[in-house]
């Protein structure tokens, strides 16, 4: 991959497109955070080796920083305290998750949810009508994805004349200190298949959540690199907003990724440091 | 519908294609099990009114009967046990689910499964080698759908090579007395979405299971009627087989199946009674 990259740079006469070249022009990051800056699990996780260090050098740096999360176990508040006692100096408005913005789409269409969320983040919801729902939105709800708790969500769904199915994500499955464990994506596709529905997804991949973080920096999207551990919903929905975006082999990542079909990231490093030492070292740091 | 069904008949010059001018030529009948002969829930469930007189009736007629259910809540024996208590004139030989089919599979193609069954099905699988799985079979577990049985089968097929995922059956979801309830296809979809795979469907509506129900009849398709109240796995697949196909108003039945986009039934009738009725009559009986 590298090889191919440093081969795209040399040869596009001056315009440094590829990775890390690209890095001289760049304004602004966009860090994932989960498998980025630190591995979920048992407590609050554990931080990445560098990547605390690799968060402190961006902010000293003249580039915009911005977290860009489908985390929904948590409210912004309580998720970023937890980052903060792992040593992140990051705060409440530089991270955007997906609950926030669906409430502003719950309000702009007049609808009221039934949640299938983690309890941590129903506080996010606390001042949303959820009377007589005729939507449903799903997070990733974790030991909350029961048979039962599923069955009821389906049941408002089928119940409904026009279903309307909100997924906070759609990921896959992530990485905790124990293992993989399934995401809210896998849930979402169950439900789809149940009513024969699409559900609309709030979080990345949508164009619509990455503009609206691109929107907040003040910037253009080739102005902008995203790095992530999730090679379709950080890196693929980064590009398809005109991005750059990177792969970190920590987190989710797993070798074939870097043999995808259909998405090939701009860059792959090994971890979120290594990714911000040749930002900065391009840029003369 | 009938109208519809009525008028084919009538215009197709004496060839009695349509339902239920086709009864006249028909030399066998199978009959989904669950919303059809009995709503499951509670106990052993409950008959269908008129149902278990039907059965009777068909017995008794000069027709071949066979019955054929994507039910993997229990061995072949204990499910035959309950319908039996509910009344029902119905013997073990002539039940066709899926779980003996999936057994000839694993057993031709050497593979040890990791199982995401009901407990009630488990006995089914004593004879089998599931040591060091190679593949998964996931079944209407219902309450066993849990998220760590979910995320066992999940890292158990990721952690292979060659993945390969058997679903006994792909419905979307059935009827039990307190309401409707998820089934298996749903999921199927989940672990087909988290490991980028396409599941091997085996019952309804697989062509294969339902040929293997023919050859025990010895009857060719176009001799026998499936009579079911799952349009896509009954009526649907029974049709791509060249078999007809009518659906009951009864069990997971809804009035929209009458407007499907891509399958019609052959008859819609309002239960097991009248379908029986209407063939035994144009039998002459």
């Amino acid at each position: 991959m590298r090889l191919r990259h440093e081969f795209i740079e040399s040869t596009s006469s001056g315009i440094q497109c590829g990775w890390p070249g690209c890095a001289k022009s760049l304004k602004g990051v966009i860090l994932d955070l989960c498998g980025v800056l630190y591995d979920s699990g048992e407590g609050d996780g554990v931080a990445i080796p560098g990547s605390i260090e690799a968060v402190k050098k961006l902010k000293e740096s003249d580039l915009q920083l911005r977290f860009c999360t489908n985390e929904t176990q948590a409210t912004r508040e309580k998720f970023v305290a937890k980052l903060r006692r792992l040593d992140f100096d990051i705060s409440v408005s530089e991270v955007f998750p997906p609950a926030p913005a669906a409430i502003a789409v719950l309000k702009e269409r007049g609808l009221r949810p039934h949640l299938l969320v983690h309890d941590g983040l129903l506080p996010e919801f606390d001042g949303v009508d959820k009377t007589n729902p005729n939507c449903v939105i799903v997070g990733d709800a974790a030991e909350k994805f029961s048979y039962q708790n599923l069955n009821e969500a389906f049941r408002v769904l089928i119940g409904l004349e026009k279903p309307v199915l909100f997924s906070l994500g759609q990921g896959r499955y992530y990485k905790e200190t124990d293992g993989l464990k399934l995401d809210v994506g896998v849930y979402m596709k169950a439900l789809e298949y149940a009513c024969d529905l699409k559900a609309e997804v709030i979080g990345k991949p949508s164009p619509t959540f990455f503009r609206s973080v691109l929107n907040d920096m003040g910037l253009k999207p080739h102005e902008v690199l995203m790095i992530g551990d999730d090679l379709l919903n950080d890196v693929g929905g980064a590009q398809h907003c005109g991005m750059k975006g990177v792969q970190v082999r920590t987190g989710k990542y797993r070798p074939i990724d870097e043999r995808h079909p259909a998405v090939t990231a701009d860059g792959t490093v090994d971890n979120l440091a290594q990714a911000v030492d040749m930002i900065l070292s391009q840029r003369g740091h």
